[in-house]
């Protein structure tokens, strides 16, 4: 077994910190799951999450990790042969387009250069010529993890609209739901996919689609051949508090308590909140020398920062520095990133404290592992947080360029 | 909140009563499915995990609940219009039935009166029709868990062997595995699908497939578009501790305690313990002049006993006194059999004082209900325990008669 | 370490059976004890446990095991020197005797054959002719646990009262409170002591003592050299939630969640709960033809069965054959008591079925240890308490007689 | 209920964080405290707790929080009217000077300006007056936990040595034990006393009393009336892993867990952290341009550091500033210290980034409470952590100056 002293770090954008009253709420016995009092709690949680999604639509839950919600998004709306618009904007991106395609959809990907969000301009460009409205679903992630880029979805859903395009919009939010804001009402979006493990601050093994009315009539008379995954199932039970097959109830006792401590901080305190953390890293990140992955400022992710090493310079190395000297997970660069970057996850449950541990043993980390940089990027992150303590509702002052 | 004085009694057939061991393992910070702590622990829950489907071929570990592993079964060894043979043994046979009809397979159901297992001379006689070799796959739930009864796999494999049918032979162990006798690769099984909260003791959010070569070759070849189901993409990762997408880190802690408390008993304790269970609530079921709803000897279920009421009375009536007086619940009749029968799981983490009490309530239960019974059913499971107390490893002496 | 299957019967007299809610609150991060988040924690149980006792007066919890509290209530009123009159009603009795001789106390003793409480006419005797009140206090165990015997607090106080004598009255409660009905006010005891293992469900670590004012102020103007326990110590820092010296803030958790519990489910009907159980234990003792120690039905306690075991038959290994074939264990014969009584724990976080798993777990370890006995006790139990469900908070209406 | 986003930061000297494993350990079903399995775990800790102490005489466990194994100390082996000597190093060597007082003990009190250890000269310098022999034990605190000064015992032991005086010499280890180097046997002492809740890493509620040979035999010869505390009445169920009397069952788990965790590690690497931790602390203080408590370079504390605020500024609502704006509780300046120092604890489960979070959370705090200060103070503790990590084990190069 591995030997902690203190605290092991998980600042990898998820799984996050699972803070203690959330580890407790799940070790409770399991309890019978036709019975009464798993009633209250699946309505309890089936009610909430709605509030999560900031939705009046259902909300289905699924037994399983987030990979499979979005393989439900498709599945339920979608058929075999229809076509998909994707933007690539990193390697979750490059996973859902692989999953749609062997799923037999025929997916177009707006190539990306895995530092931008996706391009409302483009969507629209692309929509525009399709007079036939062959494009039947616009899949865009909103939070990209493997990049630390958010995509500006109410955009985008305004390009659409703006097109007069009927395509449904999907939306993964596996890693920003619950850090950052995300509306999908208010957006307009079809079908939203989450996931338990991030800003929800639970294990893995939950994940959600949210769905409009506009996406459930299309499930209603398409769809590819389903059964786990069919929202239709999932609806009667969910209307008394039931599921149609045995729910992961203990995750269910996580997530009543996860939804809890969402509303007991307020979701507009928890955006500001991670909203002033993805700053003050930033600061320390251009304190360093280093450089944001993300290029444009108005996309910087409030859950994560993506930093690019110097070339020549191995970001697993120094990733494997930092884990062995201070116990700290980072996250590694995906796909073609491999090495490239290291991810820090800021997200979930979390304060200034644990990011100040954080930025400290990046920091050192980037000493030990021999890595160029200038001193000064805690300490910078430091007066920012200080500056703006007491304050994590307003509206940061103070946003470093990109 | 519902009030418990003292612990409930769980004894549906699954979930089932978690122990705390296993409470406490899940209860434990999640770490980064990535990382070297986690490969340690990827790499011991994969290969405990085949020793309890008594395997040395891959066995499968899904983040997602049992109905899901059916679903992997099916779409990755099978293609959309494939036949298969399917046995009416019950609730949960007629559920995979339903689910192969909707992913586009040919089903043929021999029928069965929910009252007996998989008849071996049947499905040969339907192999022995089967000159063409349409049928792709034989589809058994080994335990039905809706009415007790076990079929008889290695029979099963005999007379397919018999006929030289080379169609796929899946199982559903879901409710046998870890408490029933049950050896996959002796038995020649090509798919056998499990689940986590049963005879596995741990909360519902895990389930599995074990693969002989022949399924594997089966599903490179062919089966159905898939990706989150694919045995394929878990393979690889697998051999060296990980998983291509996020795993359900918590559950896992728990099945790596799970597989440590039954080794610990040991598999064969295991199997004699339930075997013990088992008789002694049939022997409380006929002293109470109730019938056992299974009609062969060879078939009673040690995992768990469904019990018919006298025509005239509401088994569920009768599970919400017993819940409301004694706070046990109990399982209901599922499908055809709901209202008629009521099911008492004996499986999981169990000892002989819990099934006393859990007799006890269902005696006592009776009496509440007014259904009619004669006194004295949980005496005689005591007399029976008692006799063959210290010999739990035994085969029980005794055996009630079907 | 030891395997278990299934849950361990502790059925000992206490420590209790602690209930998950309780050992989740317990396994909370400990906080500053010194801090604001403290204050409120502290000022909830203070208050909390006075109810409990059914005190308005301050009630002191001691970071201690309840031996503690016993030395404490002697230590904060009494001088070396001073008389005290105490009962011989069973081991615990004998051993609040010797600590009160070891502290320098002058001890009368009314003796007793452990199998009835405290009398109250011998009390009276004793103190009509202590004309010169040299005897200060009466000390007197609510309920035996070692006999099942629960003495009648409230008539030792009116035959105080008739005598118009002064010495204080201490009770310990360590095995009743919260199991079986008791007033600190409204019956005039001057100190109560109280643990947390028992009907608290707490694990032990925590003592109590109930102060009337007439015992505080005999504790201002005297008592013996004191430093941990003193009284006057606590009492200042209790007024604002706080404590003297560190305080055992992780079952200061847990006894805020079973003041939660109790208070739920009504201490009116705790007793009751408590009350019948103990009836049906009773009527099991009385049907397997073997004796209840206890020797007065107005006196039987409701926590406890003392049970004698024949001539011959040495109740320790009656205890060792339960405990390896059930799991199960008993309390022992204590002192002069050992290997003549078990004694079945019948208290605290407990229901109808555990009742029974452990009377069926005692019948049949009398089969195995071949002590001589008829059949049918569980059978009488089950028979009363179905015969009394529903009905949990009436006064049970069969009573066994003595 | 206090909303806390991300861990709480308790980073008073003690109790410390208690550990996921530990907590998880205490959260356990209690045990029967008179049965086979418990006797297990009574006989591993009794022997794991001696390898702490350094001893091969026994340890005394109680079920009571730190202050009672002080008084334990003084009950065993001192009677009313003898003669000791202690010497004022902070507020807790003046509360058990108070409580020795109280206990009818006659005290010396070296007088000291809470900056310094016990000086073993003044301790010879008296003992050589004392011909008679009438001083009976010498009581130090090894490390003050209210001034963070950790005195030299050795020394005091050889300067006992040196004049040939047979008092006992008696060391309160409350919040060095598991922390700072200590050795019972190999430095002479009698009586150490200690505590559950620091360098444990348990929550408080056990507290400890190893003894040496001359100890024993001074409390079988003589001591105060005693009951509770009574060292005899321990060591003969101890022997046999039992106690006489209730045992705090549940710490008692924690406790096992707690010695695993300090011997996987090696307690000598134990140690070198902590010092590794302290330094870096001071140089963070010096940094900072304020002032270290300890005036005596031999004396740091590496459990805590004190640290003098400047005239006009209140360490108390500095403190109240931190635990707002951070959610971190710093210790309060006790007794005449208080409002003048703050303490930091960087003892028990800590690593590298909890302590850069713990220096950050300061100096933020000293800027948001508007104390003068320079900026830079984490920057050199992190500069001293990267230059000497991966060396934990060796002596830190660089220590500050007083």
């Amino acid at each position: 077994m591995t030997l902690h002293t203190g605290r092991h770090f998980l600042q990898i954008p998820g799984p996050t910190n699972v803070p203690d009253r959330i580890l407790r709420a799940i070790d409770r016995p399991t309890i019978d799951h036709r019975g009464p009092e798993f009633q209250e709690l699946g309505a309890s949680v089936l009610a909430g999450i709605r509030r999560i999604f900031q939705t009046e639509s259902p909300v289905i839950i699924y037994p399983a990790s987030g990979t499979g919600a979005w393989e439900a998004a498709l599945v339920n709306c979608l058929s075999s042969g229809d076509r998909v618009l994707m933007a690539e904007t990193g390697h979750f991106a490059s996973l859902w387009h692989k999953m749609a395609q062997r799923l037999g959809l025929k997916v177009e990907f707006i190539p990306g250069d895995w530092r931008r969000g996706v391009d409302p301009a483009a969507v629209a460009e692309r929509l525009a010529k399709d007079k036939a409205h062959t494009i039947k679903a616009v899949c865009c992630v909103h939070n990209e993890t493997s990049t630390g880029v958010t995509s500006r979805i109410a955009e985008v859903r305004k390009a659409m609209d703006a097109e007069r395009h009927p395509a449904l919009l999907m939306v993964d939010t596996i890693s920003s739901l619950g850090s950052i804001e995300y509306r999908h009402d208010a957006w307009g979006v079809d079908v939203t996919v989450g996931g338990s493990q991030k800003g929800l601050m639970l294990p893995p093994g939950l994940s959600f689609n949210a769905i409009s009315k506009k996406a459930l009539a299309a499930a209603e008379k398409g769809g590819m051949a389903r059964s786990f995954w069919d929202w239709s199932d999932m609806l009667g039970p969910n209307e008394k508090g039931f599921f149609p097959y045995t729910p992961a109830t203990n995750l269910l006792y996580g997530l009543q308590e996860a939804i809890a401590m969402l509303e007991e901080e307020g979701l507009e305190n928890v955006f500001a909140r991670h909203a002033r953390h993805g700053e003050a890293t930033r600061q320390a990140v251009q304190s360093w020398g280093l450089e944001v992955l993300c290029q444009d400022e108005r996309e910087y992710s409030d859950a994560l920062t993506a930093v690019v090493l110097p070339d020549g310079h191995d970001a697993d190395a120094f990733r494997a520095a930092v884990l062995e000297a201070f116990d700290m997970s980072l996250g590694s660069g995906l796909g073609k990133l491999q090495g490239r970057v290291f991810r820090i996850g800021h997200l979930g449950s979390f304060n200034d404290l644990m990011l100040m541990g954080t930025l400290a043993g990046v920091e050192m980390g980037l000493s030990l592992a021999g890595v160029p940089h200038q001193r000064g990027g805690a300490q910078r992150a430091m007066d920012y947080l200080a500056s703006t303590s007491g304050n994590s509702a307003a509206e940061p002052k103070l946003r470093v360029k990109a």
